[in-house]
């Protein structure tokens, strides 16, 4: 069976519970816009390019939800919807591009009924193009990596955070569709454990031979040549090539950095903001119960002082190649991406 | 309450049972060294200065427990008990060192009334001098911090790693009774989590501002200038300055380097190997159920594969310097720690 993190079937919107894996994999409905939202801000989905698709998903929803019965309150019912959807998560890019897109095109319908064909017909080929696109990316990505490699990856960037086939993870899927061996070793990505609740999940699953590790663990595994290469996905990438992605994205590049092993960002297009530079990029600060234990079970003390950054920012000196449906980019970043976008026009 | 991690009270050896903590502070009491040998394994006393003396009790028990009628045969009762003890666990100096230096007391005594007395009586020793070494390390490493400081820490070198007072901790709270007001970051330190559950406790017990963080937002927390210098303890130290200790610190000492921030570590002479190089030291291997779940929580697929370390190497280059109770040395350390034992003679 393949998983589908998202998808949209008789109207509604069907997502994997990500909350609940590794233990149970149970799959939601929803009918409402807002159980979108509260699912996103949740992690019931998670992963910039699945939150994208997830948005759009959202607003088609919407469009169905509303009564209005002119083109005008059906865009004011939409806008709503819009700013409730991307108001849950604020750092990864990928929401606010895949419900704009969405909103164009509802604003350059004629009538209601086409805006409701149009927004729902463009959602769900959203979708679609991020499979496709995973595809692609797995495909340039691929002859980055030789046979035999042992690939570290953080977090999840794989198909539950995508629509399916996965960012970084298509990157090692395509890989070894080459025909190449490859092993991975997930790190657990405290403190919501995508890594070990996730990653390892999807990968064994898919029947990978995959290692976990603690975060801590990263530097003895670099020490001890157990890495080749690392691949991980991106929440943000800014012009300069600062890649915003998961907490402890940065200490597992500088680590690679200091023991010389190749680090890959594997990323769409739609994750490339050309217009914020780094030090505007907010970074989303979640709350101490999740570090203070793991689900209903207590691992620090009482009323004690978190700091819990859901993300990071890797500076580009520490990445060796950026990994685009596009092609390869490395330094200098800020010629190599603005071409991507050239070339795309 | 002056939290005392072990401790000998009529004839028996009492501990907080750490396994418990935060969540309860619940001592347990043993007559028995095997029981302290398990109690050692299963990291109910853990922390490599806490270990060496409970090696210490757990002797001073055995000589209790033996009903052997000849000196040679409470002497091979000992040496069972001693080959019992030692192997709970294999990286920090300590444990051998205590057991060794109450081996060498019993072995030089003349009689079984002497033996018992002076192996309980060198045990209970060992306890104060432990304190003591630890006040005097604190007082030679405050100097080394400045008031208004952020200090960050990783694991547990605490009050709860030692008799009381703590290595790494003991500099901390010396720092505070010199006057200056220092607040702490605790990384949480998968995956037995002793920094939130060990050292955001006893920092909060003792009323430090402590702040706890997940062992991914070391990176974050320096790049951002939240931390000013870094202290943790050691489990074991050879003669060029590597610093075995729990799995994590290299990697923090990395990103400590990479800001410029100094990285200290605090350790008395007795974890301090002279004989062994860098590359001989065992790491303990911990089984991989302490990674795929906390508690009985799981949070991994069934079956994963885990590759968990209990300690990792930092290499000299990234240590600013090492704080024992005969002062602070620093690089060169193959000369500066040879240095610390000849004026010990």
């Amino acid at each position: 069976m393949v998983l589908k993190t998202v998808e949209w079937k008789n109207n509604k919107v069907v997502m994997i519970d990500q909350t609940k894996l590794p233990n149970e994999l149970v799959f939601v409905e929803f009918d409402d816009f807002n159980q979108v939202a509260d699912a996103i801000k949740n992690l019931v989905v998670r992963g910039a390019p699945a939150i994208g698709v997830s948005g759009a998903f959202g607003l088609a929803l919407a469009v169905l939800q509303s009564d209005a019965e002119t083109k005008q309150d059906l865009i004011s019912y939409l806008e709503n919807a819009r700013k409730i959807l991307f108001e849950t998560r604020p750092t990864a890019i990928n929401l606010g591009w895949g419900l704009n897109k969405i909103m164009d095109v509802a604003k350059h319908c004629n009538s209601i009924q086409e805006i409701k064909e149009s927004v729902i017909a463009e959602a769900k080929k959203m979708a679609e193009d991020d499979i496709e696109i995973n595809k692609t990316m797995g495909k340039n990505g691929s002859v980055l990596f030789d046979n035999n490699d042992t690939i570290m990856t953080h977090c999840n960037a794989g198909a539950l955070a995508t629509v399916a086939y996965g960012t970084a993870l298509g990157v090692i899927r395509a890989t070894k569709e080459s025909g190449k061996q490859v092993k991975v070793i997930a790190t657990e990505t405290r403190p919501i454990q995508q890594g070990s609740r996730l990653t390892a999940f999807e990968l064994q699953h898919d029947g990978f031979d995959v290692s976990l590790i603690p975060d801590t663990a990263v530097g003895y595994s670099m020490a001890n040549g157990l890495v080749n290469k690392v691949v991980v996905g991106a929440d943000r990438i800014v012009k300069t090539g600062h890649v915003f992605n998961k907490i402890g994205t940065y200490q597992v590049a500088t680590m690679a950095k200091q023991h010389g092993i190749p680090f890959y960002v594997a990323a769409p297009l739609s994750t490339i903001d050309l217009k914020s530079k780094a030090d505007e990029v907010i970074i989303e600060m979640r709350k101490g119960s999740e570090v203070t234990g793991i689900g209903d079970k207590k691992t620090a003390p009482d009323d004690v002082n978190v700091i819990n950054p859901a993300f990071d920012m890797t500076p580009p000196e520490l990445i060796t190649g950026i990994i685009t449906e596009k092609g390869v980019v490395s330094s200098p970043y800020e010629e190599s991406i603005q071409k991507l976008f050239d070339e795309n026009n």
